[in-house]
């Protein structure tokens, strides 16, 4: 709980975004005393950061997500894992992060507090700092409870990145965990399916595994994604786009929970295209497949890592394409999704 | 108008943001398109920037105003403005910004495409480039209209930069604009006052001017923010506590329109808290107060600059306090605001 004061219930109200006393007390005792020592801020405009020379990475994601609480993590959570994961998979060091909050009047202070906790175990696992912040306040239904944006930047160290311009022919297909574990959680909690207790969201800090992964295997790790909204149909409808080249998919060894699958029916959605937080997609050169997998699956975020794919030439596989062999025989071209209506998940 | 699909009427739906192919086509086709060579984003999870070595600046805020369209800019000329002017008063040179966008399902895509447009000019005229995106569509009724965030990126290539702590007894204050043309002219706008033809918003890019300052006095300008939510009080309560002097106001030297000293009457707020988006208070050594006006008043955004007072130790004043003579005799002390209810300005 929290000593920052709020109206008789505990609840946000206008004054914390208008910018005087209690717009402070919020964001200097609650935010910044929340975030402890991942903190870095000043109470400047912009704060000053020394960088190493060289090339940075930058990436941004706002957080709409619906509930902002589930199982396996929240919004915080998803906030850093999100953006730290989007610089990992470009081969970047994450160094810091922006933290920039909308909140409806209303919103409760201790769940504010439960979310900026979340925002520092994460950052603290990374390894990344929030180095400014901003907060605004909206009316009542002026907002859906409490809207974030993380804006991310670390430092490219390692002399090769993953680039999915550099997948060639026998480059193979690496995915690292269940699919739409997150999509799948969230779908369930909202309309009550009761598959959420048995398929938490799988949102997870990559960096670490991902750091080890290139240092091991730096120039053979041709590309590396995250998969999320879109879900491992838009990835590799962006890596054969990217490359030129086909990508043929063995449709029996994706990793599919049974549950998902069952949820997945019952929605009517394809679980090719249904979002997850903490799993990645990679295409490596074949000599470094086995050791590439092997390394995945002693971490616990990666530890359902597979081949299930590979970059093709002819074989009846469109450039630029993406064909799967289904497991109960025949094949199904991967298309790039024009619409699909699985808002908020993120 | 643009070509991009959206539904019979030209509104936003949720598959815009889906991540499919429809928000490829929103994305890229308006969006990015729209940037023109302002966008330089990657169309991978980061985007590689070369930095040079030593400081760099980083700042967030997002844009929640109300309404997004109004008198002399909208909200992305803002979320520009807002940031870069962010990152100039602290001393850097403003490069990079990312966009990030919440986006309420129904809202117009010509509006979208106007205020992409305005983005980008407010950007050319700044002199940053948009390096990492995001864009999420959010039901009808979950958010209001268009909420807008940004981070931004400079460098410090000055030797000296202002910093509040460097203030001391002697500083001539100086502003450099109407008070609260900002607040006014929305306020107005959403009661239909009539203000707002008159006074409209000073939103505004600083960092040209801020530049040429730093560039001409340098050392001698001891600190410099904008005066944005919470207004002039507020800046100088900052400027009082980090320095730890006093702060004596001249209330009758102020820059305040008399549109503005009646509609704040009408509407029972104090000028003294209103916000600006284009007005500077900075505190000089006296040997360049006057050159520094000088300098300010040659410049379209920053012609209203006069000094408006001292700081001073005692003389009737507490340290880290903020007194103000009025006009009409007397005295008031101006203390941090606790809270203020104006939400939705910026």
């Amino acid at each position: 709980m929290t000593a920052v004061a709020g109206d008789r219930d505990g609840l946000i109200v206008l004054d914390h975004g208008a910018g005087g006393g209690m717009s402070r007390e919020l964001v200097v005792d609650l935010i910044a005393t929340g975030l402890g020592e991942v903190y870095v801020g000043e109470w400047q405009d912009s704060t000053l950061l020394a960088v190493e020379p060289g090339t940075i990475a930058l990436t941004t994601d706002s957080f709409v997500v619906d509930p902002p609480f589930f199982g396996g993590g929240d919004i915080g959570k998803l906030a850093v894992t999100g953006t730290v994961n989007d610089l990992a998979v470009c081969g970047a060091r994450p160094l810091y992060l922006t933290l920039a909050m909308i909140i409806e009047e209303g919103f409760p202070l201790a769940d504010l507090a439960t979310i900026v906790a979340s925002v520092r175990a994460c950052a603290e696992e990374a390894g990344v700092r929030i180095a400014a912040g901003d907060t605004k306040v909206v009316r009542k239904g002026e907002a859906d409870r409490i809207f974030l944006n993380t804006a991310g930047i670390g430092v490219l160290d390692r002399p090769a990145r993953p680039d999915s311009r550099a997948i060639v022919p026998g480059d193979q297909l690496i995915v690292t965990g269940y699919l739409g574990d997150h999509s799948i959680h969230l779908l369930s909690l909202r309309a009550g399916l009761g598959f959420e207790s048995r398929v938490p969201s799988d949102c997870a800090v990559l960096s670490g595994v991902i750091g080890e992964l290139l240092d091991a295997f730096g120039p053979d790790v041709h590309a590396m994604r995250d998969i999320t909204r879109g879900g491992l149909g838009t990835v590799l409808n962006e890596f054969a786009a990217d490359c030129g080249y086909g990508l043929h998919i063995d449709g029996g060894a994706l990793p599919v929970r049974p549950e998902t699958a069952m949820a997945a029916d019952m929605l009517g959605v394809d679980v090719l295209y249904l979002a997850n937080e903490g799993n990645l997609c990679l295409a490596v050169a074949p000599r470094a497949a086995a050791g590439v997998v092997d390394l995945l699956r002693r971490h616990r975020y990666t530890a359902q890592a597979r081949v299930v794919g590979t970059v093709v030439t002819g074989g009846g596989v469109t450039g630029g394409g993406v064909l799967m062999d289904l497991p109960g025989g025949g094949r199904r071209d991967v298309e790039l999704l024009y619409g699909a209506q699985l808002p908020r998940l993120c």
